[in-house]
């Protein structure tokens, strides 16, 4: 979606938005725990986040790499950089393409920084002088496609900050007229360079406003987070920085911590005036980091880490292409990257029944390029072993490894792409926690919900005034002879409705071929009953595959072929049964009952 | 549907099924008679209804179009007899194409009684000799599309009877193995001949299994209802009649009550026999009257007049094309038959979503064939001239009418078709009746219903073991002022949605164009979320013409042009609002709250 319309929508509803900005790591691992951090700040609810072009076009790959993957599995609307910096026209258009290609929507048009080793900024041969003609370029080219975010400067740009207080005067209003320039070419909104006197940035907001600018102005908020970082930032932008904070910082400057904080309460005092004088939003330049941006948030009561906002019970893809999607199986529901990887490829997403999970691409999981596994690097494999046990010798090994998970004193299951457990099982881990004791090995659950406000702060999703409800549910591996034992208990009870599988295909299930069990749902105002989340037969024959080869893929990664704990997890795969069981009673139901308690 | 799959689901899930049989009435007004009573009958849930060939093929048009309407307006599975008498192929094959046309899938494949003034049966040129010509020539040109019934013959066919007991067994033998030929040919189920002596019946059962006829056969019952009338069938049929039941006839054969209660206490008692015998279920030869066969059914248990089966609130179509059906907007809840005639020519019927509002043909509702309108006929128009009144003067002579209506003193408005109040509407009646008192005439409502078992004899409708889901609903007329007046109320109140409208097109809404809301809605075992009642802009727009015009073409029908009355109602149509209000609480709203009571 264009973030003009997202800033248009949020403002009309009276809300305040804010985004996040970040920049390309140097080394793989950064961009791992960026990954990371931004699963964790995306769940605050940023209007969009954006990626930087490395000065130069440097990073061009991996920031069109990045900003596919925070688009597509992040699922946080993503804005790109795009600078004129080294770049001929015609890679521009390839990265306008593969960015299109990618279902992202956004771009940040920038002239760009001189290249490496140059002082000033000349075009190349084939390229952009600036950044109007790529606004120019990119109107002509994909007409409304994109949405296309400028940069304003707030003390004119850094090339044209002079001593001369006439000629100063002078560049400012030029800056400002080339700035309208860029917005009648297509500007949809302006991000601010970073500042640090408030009042600086409403008279430039005054003085766009002076020449018909009248598209969102979005203040740049650079918390302070170092003594060193801060004067090199400033330097280089050439930001005025009233005398009251130089003061303050000089005071405490080998002070880590108390620079920090100070940070934060700088950060929130101009904040507040902002939004007092009216601006729609934040823009927060991060660094990629999280703590000060967050905080700032926090005390502007703009999130609630213990409330985070949810549209539905998952995080909806932003990628443009599947913005119909409000649909999908529970089974992934705690795999979300793995679900979204493998429907990435269907024409169309299941917008209010389900559908095509019939097709061809939906059984197939070959390109695992955007997934992170939980062995797939040294580092990450010492972690899995940590949880997971060095040495596997036995059945009851593994289930204490389940039971230590629903304990929480491991945080990361095959099963489980997030390193958490759902908020939403806490009330009923006590009762996995025996079910596992029992040798039924739970990897998803959720309680039954009878019409909870939809602002809960646990099972709430969707927009106020409206009614959640669940069905309670549970899936489980379990052995065969628990399988057998349990079956007739699912079989007379009324309101169960289950489906048990093992990895050959046999199938046990009260449900048909083409049944769909709604399973989560909400009731809204003037709206359609949402369903978002379903249990139905066929997803669940494609998840089995993907359930049972996570035990020898994942788990049994860590162990080397022919050992004692490879053998027992291979013997789980190819012989325990894999059972999901819904209570369709959300209303008087006890879902545990079936288990004999 | 086809009849035989309806039969199988219905064995499989243990339940006994009945039918009704119709015959072409001789007039006009009898066909009027005949549609208000299958209504009526429908109710009950018959699983299938079947309208007679007239002898000759007298009736053919006539037949033609009672199927048609029964199909598509009263929404009853409904089977065409079809006779070889006096018929060409061409005159089938048409005959076939119409049935085809309108939806209707089943037929009764039957070679006819010889034409008037004949004795015996003759093939006429280019037509068929007999009902096994029939079915071959059906299975040749339409494949599988047509379900098939057949005719069987307990006690043989009339012209096979003869008084040579020799003969008369090897008649019946030939019989049967025709039968089977029929069968073979591609008949799925056996309607039997009228019989009073039971044993004979499950004899021929026996004897059709013997040979290998594996379809159901289901036995026709025809109540006893008038002495002379039972005499003249048997006599025609050759039906053997118990001397049992010949002599107590003739004992009470002067007593028309005594012959119809023994009519009642015979079927029941026979019905009794064969269902204890294992037949699937009972096909009533009604002769167009309700009572005695229904007095049967309900004697067996098989119907309930307090709690009639609904599978949608509302009746669902039979016509194969519509049969994805799930979804309507509340505004024609009313007037089913005017809704199902707009939407005749849509391409799909919305499944799940919402859609297809926009259609062109949804907007004019131009061939009203098949619409009865209260003012249709002089002795219609007497009927709503006693409940709207001869005379009307000012605005409170209208008032009057409505609340009359709410009383249930008056069972007719124009814009209602089924001439009774709805059920559900009962128990808010007191706070309707304070409603139309004030001036806001009252047309559809429905109670907020928070989450009752779909068993509710009130509000249930759908399987065993779901919820049902009501947001309360009302829609009425109100004058200008009343409305300036009510606005205020209904934009302050947060859990309300409304829509208001007049003649002219002013609209004031809540909703926006696309928005949907769901009314009704019910939550079942291993099944999505059904939402079958909805209130959308769009429907509003083209409904509020509807609405609008019936003062004037229904009502104002009764009186003459420029008289005070006709004056009234086109008053009300020109100035009026229109005023659909939703309260979105379903588990705490008062809907009347608004109102001010």
């Amino acid at each position: 979606m264009k973030i003009i319309d997202k800033m248009n929508a949020s403002t009309q509803e009276g809300r305040t938005f804010f985004s996040f900005e970040y920049f390309p790591p140097r080394t793989e691992g950064g961009v791992e725990n960026l990954f990371d951090r931004m699963d964790r700040m995306a769940a605050f609810g940023p209007l969009f986040c954006d990626i930087t072009w490395g000065a130069g076009g440097s990073t061009a790959e991996l920031t069109l790499e990045i900003a596919t993957r925070m688009q597509n599995m992040v699922c946080v609307e993503t804005m790109m950089h795009l600078t004129c910096t080294n770049m001929p026209v015609e890679k521009l258009n390839n990265a306008l393409k593969e960015v299109k290609k990618a279902g992202i929507q956004n771009i940040l048009a920038l002239r760009g920084d001189p290249p490496e080793g140059q002082d000033t900024f000349t075009a190349i041969d084939g390229g952009f002088a600036c950044a109007l003609d790529l606004i120019k370029h990119i109107r002509k080219e994909y007409g409304d496609y994109f949405g296309i975010g400028i940069a304003g400067y707030p003390e004119a740009h850094p090339d044209s900050i002079v001593d001369d207080e006439e000629k100063m005067k002078e560049n400012y209003w030029r800056d400002i007229h080339y700035l309208k320039q860029k917005v009648d070419a297509g500007g949809d909104f302006i991000i601010s360079q970073l500042f640090y006197d408030t009042g600086l940035f409403l008279q430039f907001v005054e003085d766009c406003r002076s020449v018909d600018i009248t598209v969102p102005i979005i203040p740049g908020i650079m918390p302070i987070m170092t003594y060193g970082g801060f004067k090199r930032m400033t330097s280089f932008c050439k930001t005025k920085v009233p005398q009251k904070i130089t003061d303050t910082l000089e005071s405490i400057k080998d002070n880590d911590e108390a620079i920090k904080k100070y940070g934060i309460k700088l950060g929130t005092e101009m904040c507040r005036l902002l939004l007092d004088s009216g601006v729609p939003g934040l823009h927060m330049y991060t660094l990629n980091l999280q703590q000060s941006a967050v905080s700032i948030l926090e005390d502007m009561e703009l999130v609630d880490r213990n409330n985070l906002p949810r549209h539905l019970p998952w995080r909806p893809p932003t990628n443009v292409q599947r913005s119909g999607e409000a649909v999908r199986p529970i089974f992934w529901s705690n795999r979300p990257k793995s679900y979204i990887k493998r429907t990435a490829d269907w024409d169309a997403f299941p917008s209010g029944r389900w559908g095509d999970s019939q097709s061809p691409a939906y059984g197939t999981l070959n390109d695992y390029q955007f997934m992170r596994r939980h062995t797939s690097s040294e580092k990450r494999a010492q972690k899995a072993r940590e949880a997971w046990g060095d040495v596997l010798t036995c059945i009851d090994d593994v289930k204490e490894v389940f039971l230590s998970y629903c304990k929480g004193e491991i945080n990361i299951l095959p099963w489980n792409e997030m390193d958490t457990m759902q908020k939403e099982s806490a009330e009923i881990v006590p009762k996995l926690k025996e079910l596992n004791k029992k040798g039924y090995l739970t990897i998803t659950s959720q309680p039954r919900v009878n019409g909870t406000p939809s602002t809960d702060s646990t099972f709430g999703w969707g927009r106020p005034g409206g009614y959640v409800y669940q069905k309670a549910y549970i899936e489980f591996f379990v052995s065969p002879e628990g399988f057998s034992k349990l079956q007739p208990q699912l079989s007379s009870a009324p309101s169960i409705s289950y489906m048990a599988v093992n990895s050959k295909g046999d199938l046990h299930s009260t449900l048909e071929d083409g049944d769909v069990n709604a399973v989560t749902w909400g009731v809204f105002p003037g709206k359609e009953i949402m369903q978002p989340t379903v249990v139905d037969p066929r997803s669940f024959i494609v998840w089995k595959d993907e359930a049972f080869d996570l035990w020898v893929t994942e788990w049994g990664a860590l162990y080397e072929d022919g050992s004692q704990g490879r053998k027992v997890l291979e013997s789980i795969r190819d012989e325990w049964y894999l059972v999901s069981v819904v209570d369709n009673d959300f209303v008087h139901g006890d879902i545990f009952k079936v288990f004999g308690f």
